[in-house]
């Protein structure tokens, strides 16, 4: 089986937009590859220095994505500040790599402009090669990503290239997977993406009436006033959202979508209705997630001893690399 | 006794200069102070990533100090690779310094003209953070500089501080002890820096015939075309030395010394005399480090204990430093 690295920052709860974008895919993934799922603590540092919540974050990370269906047989967890072996990687890889040129990645430039820092800290221009430390510390044959982070892999598969050609053949080239039925959703204000600092969001762990009050305050069409006005369902965030989670629904309700969307093109329905199938589909989309969150919050330190035991593991093979990288570089 | 933190990158066999500019202020401190000596590996890659001489080098780094009189039962010599928690603290550190106040730092820029590099590797730009990880990691009280290095110092405190501030006071403020006596020798080329790298250095292993070559091919007065001619003293390489290296020397050494000058002043003594004269001086200071130095190198792995043995030493107080930082930042 080929091996894939993936993971997250802790900053807190997984919403609906988490599950499109990434969360679908990965629960297709543990069947094929055997995956590392890192918890990027230090990662979060990056833009974040206040670590108050983070044991709730990381508590938070884990619980919605067991809750979800990633299988802790199936996938190894760990937690980044816990493996001492990916920090000296990142920094060993940093002698190998430009500084113009890690500058030089589109990502990191949209995220000093989206976060409006200005001066940002040393660990986010270094964040690609940690990044990178992260992949080829368990030596990963595949990173999935979103089409605007392929770069972070390009940078990777550099830092690869140069260490075998300075001192030993010891990475392959790991490669971006990047998915095909992915995509953003946007948030309940109809902005681009649902995020949690931007307070648009739907969380994974929300109740159901959190839910409804949720999806009745949804953007739609802003061009429409009456229900009997025609209206738009592409762009609609609450068509989108119907589509992204109809199709997990049964056949009744996808049925009722469809009939819904012809409807609404004509202002033969109106918002509310509409909104009121979505919290339909959500809950019931959610209904089991929540219903499994709640039975394994109960068990004592099971995310402790996920994390542990992955954790372990992890750092078996990361002991390793770093062991023939400083063979490699006779630093041993 | 307070503590402090030293080192040098191992980049080959010290010389006449390093004897100067620290080696002898090092000798003297260790009666005082409980001083950590760090064979700074991981520095040296930030500028050159070729380790194929590196073994050698820091063999050559340990005796050359062992033969000045560095004694190994008073100072703890120790790996800074070997050290995982100094690469954990620095990229924890980096999380805590902006990119621009680094990028600041008046000895990064020298060192990018000196060597003349355009495009910094991402550790150069980050060694000062690297250098505040080794400071701190044992919690070193003094940190002995030149005065042009104050401001590494100044940057290791900035992080000390923003830590404290941000989670938890666990870090003193270590200080720069900037010694009073110590200076630059120039090179024999008469440059302002005695340097390996220029290849203008007399090495404490140099044998007694190096020397002699040395010595007799050094820059003198270049005003001074005739024996006879009035020569100069000031910023006259030969004198320097015999400046630098006449004072530990016998008595009637010493007055002949003070005789030449004068006698130089006025056109009485040639340049080959006075050469001949510090070839005596340097060649009696550097007798007793070259026996002792061919004494060392007979005892069987005598480096490898000594940095096992310190690098053991040193991990101890580096893994209470760490477990106190990820204590306090809630990453235990």
């Amino acid at each position: 089986m080929k091996r894939i690295l993936t993971g997250d920052r802790p900053t807190g709860k997984l919403h609906l937009g988490h599950y499109v974008g990434s969360l679908k895919n990965r629960i297709g993934l543990q069947d094929s590859y055997e995956v590392y799922l890192l918890v990027a603590d230090l990662h979060a540092l990056t833009t974040n220095t206040d670590t108050s919540e983070l044991k709730q974050n990381i508590k938070d990370l884990v619980l919605d994505q067991l809750a979800v269906g990633i299988d802790p047989k199936k996938v190894t967890f760990c937690i980044q500040s816990q493996i001492p072996e990916d920090a000296e990687l990142a920094v060993i890889f940093s002698m190998l790599i430009n500084k113009p040129r890690v500058e030089r990645i589109p990502t990191l430039k949209d995220m000093l402009r989206d976060l409006k820092i200005e001066n940002p800290s040393l660990g986010l221009l270094s964040y690609p090669v940690l990044q990178a430390a992260d992949i080829l510390m368990v030596k990963a044959d595949l990173v999935p990503v979103g089409k605007d982070q392929a770069s972070h892999i390009e940078l990777t598969r550099e830092i690869a290239q140069k260490f075998n050609a300075t001192y030993k053949k010891v990475f392959s080239l790991p490669e971006a997977l990047i998915p095909k039925d992915t995509g953003t959703l946007p948030g309940i204000d109809g902005k681009t993406k649902m995020s949690k600092s931007l307070g648009n969001a739907i969380f994974l762990s929300d109740d159901e009436k959190t839910v409804r009050d949720k999806v009745m305050k949804m953007y739609t069409d802003p061009t429409r006033i009456h229900p009997t006005d025609p209206g738009h369902v592409e762009g609609n965030p609450v068509f989108t959202y119907l589509d992204a989670f109809g199709s997990t629904s049964p056949s009744q309700m996808r049925k009722k979508v469809e009939g819904y969307k012809k409807q609404y093109r004509v202002g033969k329905v109106g918002d509310v209705e509409v909104k009121q199938l979505l919290v339909e589909v959500l809950n019931k989309f959610l209904g089991p997630i929540r219903k499994k969150r709640a039975q394994l919050e109960k068990e004592d330190k099971l995310v402790e001893k996920i994390l542990e035991e992955g954790t372990r593991k992890t750092r078996e093979q990361a002991v390793q690399t770093l062991a023939q990288v400083k063979e490699a570089m006779k630093l041993d």
